[in-house]
């Protein structure tokens, strides 16, 4: 049965379990998923108001997007299991001849590597799902502003999770190019969701003042 | 249907949906259970490895508490809906005569401060959460490092939401002295939880780096 047909409950005690996956991957991908679908429910409570007609346009387009990034996030917390099951399945490939030995090495690289293409896309969908958030600050039924900062902090908090699971992977792959090119990247995805989330938090905070 | 009954896509698509309740309150006590349950998949991951002998007693004590956590932060997904819904109900209270009025008002009052209680429940089991997280770091086992942190992200994450939810409810409460208790201890706690995961996410990395 794929994760996201368990029940939230069963979902929650199998995380829980002495499985090693799902674990914190998984976990991560869902907290994207639930900030994306908090982004769309602020939308859904704006849409077609009067108060915010001006923003009609955008609050539709938004919709649109985080609708496609929370399917998206969904299947990220199967795909984060079965990347981690696929590295466990390379290490137990036979190493009897040196052929085989070539053949595990090269299997176990090429796993490490999905297993960080998979948290690298759901860090890269989490930072979408805080451009969307952003982009609602000021522009959103203000009723739900609880609502769409705690979008913007389920996705940072997915985010950061993508990134401990890339992070915890990179030492295990041998191309120095391509774990460079990684940690760049990393620096700079915290650095705007750190940004975006202050932003949002410092939006909807004037927003409960006013 | 209680909402952790229901399917992990078929919650997020309510989530997403133009009904305000479930919304970020829910999510954030999911957040909570989620990082909850990777706390104890970190002490499953570790309880019985001779490796980590020295540190067995300590982390059965920590399985226990993290799994009273989670099963409390699973109740608080549907609490935090049906205080919302509670609000709605006593709005709708009949308020012709000024007998029906006052006690209108009242019953107002006493939804809202529900409505705040639940969150504020919800930010200390994930208060508690972290803590257990943190008595873990360099005591647990290492393969499970980014799980660990991922852990505490998602109890932060499930605070700050929670705190989202008793902030946007404070205004609407008229006893002075009671919001300025809850937000005194609102400060109190983002300034534990923002140690906590310093903590937990520098002695991560010191590990990751071992």
């Amino acid at each position: 049965m794929s994760l996201t047909a368990m029940t939230v409950k069963d979902f929650t005690e199998k995380l829980a379990s002495d499985a090693p996956a799902p674990g914190g991957g998984s976990a991560a991908a869902l907290s994207g998923a639930l900030g994306s679908a908090l982004v769309s429910m602020v939308c859904n409570l704006t849409a077609g108001k009067p108060k915010y007609a001006a923003h009609e346009a955008l609050v539709r387009d938004v919709l649109t997007k985080s609708g496609e990034l929370t399917a998206k996030l969904l299947e990220a917390v199967q795909r984060d299991t079965d990347a981690f099951d696929a590295v466990i399945a390379a290490f137990g490939l036979p190493k009897e001849t040196d052929a085989q030995k070539a053949e595990r090495s090269v299997a176990i690289q090429a796993a490490y590597k999905a297993a960080v293409a998979s948290p690298e896309a759901t860090a890269e969908c989490c930072l979408a799902v805080m451009r969307l958030a952003e982009s609602l600050v000021g522009k959103s039924n203000a009723n739900a502003a609880s609502d769409l900062a705690v979008g913007a902090t389920q996705a940072h908090a997915g985010l950061k999770g993508a990134l401990a699971n890339v992070r915890i992977n990179l030492p295990s792959i041998k191309d120095a190019a391509y774990t460079a090119e990684k940690r760049a990247w990393m620096e700079r995805a915290e650095k705007e969701a750190g940004e975006l989330l202050h932003s949002v938090e410092s939006g909807v905070a004037r927003q409960l003042l006013s």
